[in-house]
């Protein structure tokens, strides 16, 4: 409970002064004013995030935390089996043919791995953290996904990697997942923090349909219902409802939020964590960018709710920290915008030579 | 005529063999069906344009084409001056510290200028492709804005430019531009070609107001009502309403289209030169991928028109090819994707392998 606390108390507001020094100096550049529409403001919020008129992409990452969940096979809305979550893990570090593998190479960013909870073995020497709570995270139809010690770990886990990896220099991350029947759990938060309709916000994750559907939406109003989560306390709403790789994720957002680093958000599992995040402290929203506009049933309904609206919306729904990778690349030029154009009284050197050597 | 002819008679439709082997592949991919969205149809389309079930993106490019119009500043509707157009096309190649460069660097793609006939001197041996046809285009309230035969010398200079950037290496490409008082031809042949009111589809360009907007309706409006240009016949469209850099850029388009080398279409006034191309030849629209949906009034009605929607959508409006080269990023990560992620078939063997070190 210790490093929570210490990173908590570490988040602090953004800078006003970064933000109005960044705006003045977008205005000032060689373009109509706002004519780079929403890059213009993501590179701002990154200065003012990092607490620098000179914002720094170098050093990227995706952070991808991976768990299994008891809930969908027990009650059988699984849309696969259970070892696809261990498969998938291994191959992000193993084989690198997975899709956040591609994404991350396109962008220039490293893929790095923790273990949550997944639900086999594996080869314990694969560079992976190993941080797994129990091998997934219970039935929440049954009772509570985990303990309340857990949930606390689970954060703490995520924290304890974001801050190794900071080490290496690490200047923006995108957290993404991996863990089969993770959107039922999110779907739970989604609806009990939200308060919206369980059926708005419980959809066909990776493929299920009709009557799977149906019964994954039971599933999440029995988990509600059954767990009755306190409202105010995000810790007890992911120990009841949540997953370990939830709690992981949620922990990275509030290293990232304490050490001034910028998060992008990828899809609808990643979301769920920055609710949870944000209840655990509020201040640390203004860190966290949604990237991608999640295809998944709900993800809408929580961005009104975070009065947010991501970058992209380009019908993608694998998860992964893909969408958020796609975030990063959108940073980085956003960023050298910022950073690299000439501005006005500059172009004015420029035009005064120009009309001399004509 | 003899090169426009050659060009339009060398477009092809696309390859529907490739097309099919493509989408297999894409669903063979170790994630769900269709998780990756728009990206996977990107990444199927240029697999047809470029008729390789291995698509290519490695050499990239902004083709950008200048030049003036005269109706906007006669007709005192103009947002800047009309040496502005000149300084920033000696600013792309000279300084390289406008919006395109600074984006064009981020992407890893050159850029590449043409003069199609800029109002103000320069020095020549500034690194520019030299086809100016006149110093700016006639004032289009008065009469055409260049011949019949001026027309097709601008659509025969963007196929040689092209076909000059293609020997040096070009898997995909950027067209934009730069023109003070080019979205007011843009409207005009948005809303000539479209059959859209001249209100819905003329805004206030770089950033005029009010009484400037409501006497830029009505240039438009005069323009079209004294040209009367003949609707199939999109070289006589681009004569009596377009401008210089709008041919080039249409013809940048046709001789893509030839060569099977996708482009990617920046905003408003690209799009203007796209509504073009497709006259002149219909077969080139499948070559044409409109990359981000510009903040300028009509730009999505003329989208309704092609059936399109543009990958990005971040309220940008400056032009230079800014938005398309956001595309080709996208584009790149697309085709990543479909060349180098594993496909189930080769998981299988990843799988067991897997199962058997555990």
């Amino acid at each position: 409970m210790n490093l929570l606390r210490k990173t908590i108390g570490r988040i602090k507001p953004l800078n006003s002064d970064i933000i109005k020094k960044a705006q003045e100096r977008q205005d000032n550049l060689t373009k109509p004013r706002g004519a780079f529409g929403r890059l213009e403001d993501l590179s701002i919020k990154i200065a003012a995030i990092q607490n620098s008129i000179k914002p720094v992409i170098k050093d990227k990452a995706v952070l991808l935390f991976a768990g299994d969940h008891l809930t969908v096979h027990e009650e059988n809305i699984a849309s696969a089996p259970i070892d696809v979550t261990t498969q998938m893990m291994v191959n992000f570090v193993k084989y690198k043919g997975a899709g956040v593998n591609v994404v991350a190479q396109s962008v220039g960013a490293r893929v790095v791995v923790t273990d949550m909870g997944v639900a086999l073995d594996y080869p314990k020497e694969l560079p992976i953290y190993h941080k797994a709570i129990e091998r997934g995270a219970k039935n929440i139809t049954k009772g509570p996904a985990m303990s309340y010690e857990d949930a606390v770990k689970c954060l703490e886990s995520g924290i304890e990697v974001f801050l190794e990896e900071k080490k290496k220099g690490l200047d923006i991350l995108a957290v993404g997942e991996m863990g089969i029947g993770n959107t039922t759990p999110s779907s739970a938060i989604y609806a009990f923090i939200t308060g919206q309709d369980v059926d708005s916000v419980t959809g066909p994750g990776a493929g299920i349909i009709d009557e799977k559907i149906r019964r994954k939406r039971e599933v999440v109003k029995k988990a509600i219902e059954l767990n009755k989560p306190e409202i105010t306390d995000g810790i007890d709403i992911l120990a009841k409802l949540g997953g370990f790789e939830i709690g992981a994720m949620a922990g990275a957002m509030l290293g990232a939020a304490s050490e001034k680093t910028p998060v992008m958000i990828d899809g609808f599992i990643a979301t769920a964590a920055a609710l949870i995040a944000i209840k655990v402290a509020p201040e640390c929203e203004a860190y966290l960018i949604p990237a991608h506009h999640s295809a998944e049933t709900g993800y809408g309904k929580v961005m009104d709710f975070l009065k947010q609206k991501p970058l992209l919306d380009l019908g993608m729904r694998l998860g992964e920290g893909t969408g958020a990778l796609l975030g990063i690349s959108l940073a980085e030029i956003a960023v050298n915008i910022l950073n690299d154009m000439t501005t006005f009284q500059e172009a004015a050197v420029v035009v005064a030579a120009e009309r001399h050597t004509i």
